[in-house]
């Protein structure tokens, strides 16, 4: 995100749009248009009710994460980063009438929540999607910052997926359709990757790397923590499916990627994924950190994409 | 819940759990009892920190919900129903410490949000069943109180599950534990179903009903929504496909059921899941009604369960 502070940068992002012609945020949807209004139910948001394009027409990127909290925060610093005139007090949460998710802007910045699990950001995607498709945006970026499990790297590395894959180290999600299961790719924006990775090497003591994401459905089992309610399995058998993980490329665990990765793709948005490490999985399992740390490594995904 | 305000029925559960001992919440991992320290992380609750004993020993009645707000304004009216001394203002979210979850305690009666879909839910019966064990809690009824989409029923009615089914129909939750697929029952019980039902009875205006839930990983396409960002089948496709649900026994529709079942099945757990629905989906996709109307139809579980 760092293209939208230095003149020059800006300068060069119009030139290309003039001539390659702008890249607009596209839903694969051929009813969405003939219908007479869309509501946007989980963000409390619709084209009758709301002036889409005011609002939002000047979105350019899109950052979303787990907890509510750290997009306000997330926001708050890049309005001070942005160094935007609007008084602090005015970033309000725009889907204020919904407690499903939360959305800050600042400038051409735009900041959301998507809550835990591949259904809850699927939720928000489809919304967005439709969202900055209303309000006729382009060349959109979006980026999630999250929090993630390590697999053999130091806690605090901020990790930058190339692809994500799932519980079976593939890289794929795949999607319920009616009943039928779609397979879809889930290739993050690869210029985006290094542009943020050359980002982190300016940053002293920032601890990054790119590699493969994997994402879950769940947070003990599938992730095989020996800590949860109900655990099947020896910490043998642990050990040797995170080792597998480690070899297959895998540098951390969360549970949005998949999704994140294959609708993102679809869509016409660069996309890229950058979670933070809280904890080293072939060491532990229980997230211990004392408090001071655990929030200064949320803020790193921030850090860098600022 | 009913069960807990006469004072009759509350010394004949005391009777029989002299004679027929008490049902423990239990979890089913070897590796639990061995720990120095179990930190609940997503609750901010651990066993070092918090005494749980005495916070959540008394809980008898867990509700579920996905909203936040839905979870505060129900402990509220429970505070109210019971007649508890304790003043409106100490209900406090227990959970403030972080914002992944909120939970209210009123006397036996715990409320706790659990945000949207199938991980999100399954993070938080985790910690919520692990939590319950720590406390030492003992014939414990939990229920989940939702809103849905139905299939062929009018909009408002309320859905009491028989049992969850996934998205072929089949009364199944498939829990992927490592790199395994392990397939769970989705039974609900019965006895609390048709009390649950029976009080529905008693209500002026409440259509209610006992049917299948279908349990889905996605909102939009997954649900046969024709109004997402992607939908890439027909009208009559989405139609057959809930006309065939609706053959099945399905009645509504929505996100955690399965593994809500499957989970309180596993660890002791007294379940049902009591859902409004607020739309027909052979109607419509959108969820346009005025915003009192929703208001009133959300109460309707919360109604029933109190």
């Amino acid at each position: 995100m760092a293209s939208v502070i230095p003149v020059s940068n800006s300068s060069m992002r119009s030139d290309r749009n003039t001539y390659v012609g702008k890249r607009f945020v596209h839903v694969k949807n051929p009813y969405l248009d003939s219908m007479d209004e869309d509501i946007l139910y989980h963000l409390d948001l619709g084209t009758k009710t709301h002036n889409l394009p005011a609002m939002f027409g000047d979105v350019k990127f899109v950052c979303v994460g787990g907890s509510p909290n750290r997009m306000k925060a997330f926001a708050l610093f890049m309005h001070k980063e942005l160094g935007l005139e609007e008084a602090e007090e005015d970033i309000k949460d725009i889907c204020a009438g919904t407690d499903r998710y939360c959305m800050y802007k600042t400038g051409p910045v735009l900041a959301i929540s998507h809550g835990m699990g591949i259904p809850s950001i699927s939720i928000m995607l489809h919304e967005l999607i439709k969202l900055l498709h209303h309000a006729r945006c382009c060349d959109v970026t979006i980026i999630r910052i999250g929090t993630s499990g390590g697999i053999g790297i130091a806690p605090g590395t901020v990790v930058i997926t190339d692809i994500a894959v799932d519980s079976f180290f593939k890289p794929r999600f795949e999607q319920i359709i009616l009943d039928n299961i779609v397979t879809r790719s889930t290739e993050l924006d690869k210029e985006l990757s290094e542009e943020l990775f050359n980002c982190s090497k300016e940053i002293p003591n920032f601890p990054t790397l790119i590699g493969h994401t994997m994402c879950t459905y769940d947070f003990y089992e599938g992730q095989g923590r020996l800590d949860g309610a109900l655990c099947s399995f020896s910490r043998e058998k642990k050990l040797d499916y995170l080792k597998r993980a480690y070899k297959a490329g895998v540098r951390n665990i969360e549970m949005e990627s998949t999704v994140f990765a294959a609708m993102c793709g679809l869509c016409g948005l660069k996309a890229a994924v950058v979670c933070v490490t809280l904890l080293d999985r072939l060491d532990c399992d229980q997230i211990n950190l004392p408090h001071d740390v655990l929030v200064e490594y949320q803020q790193r995904p921030q850090l860098l994409i600022s």
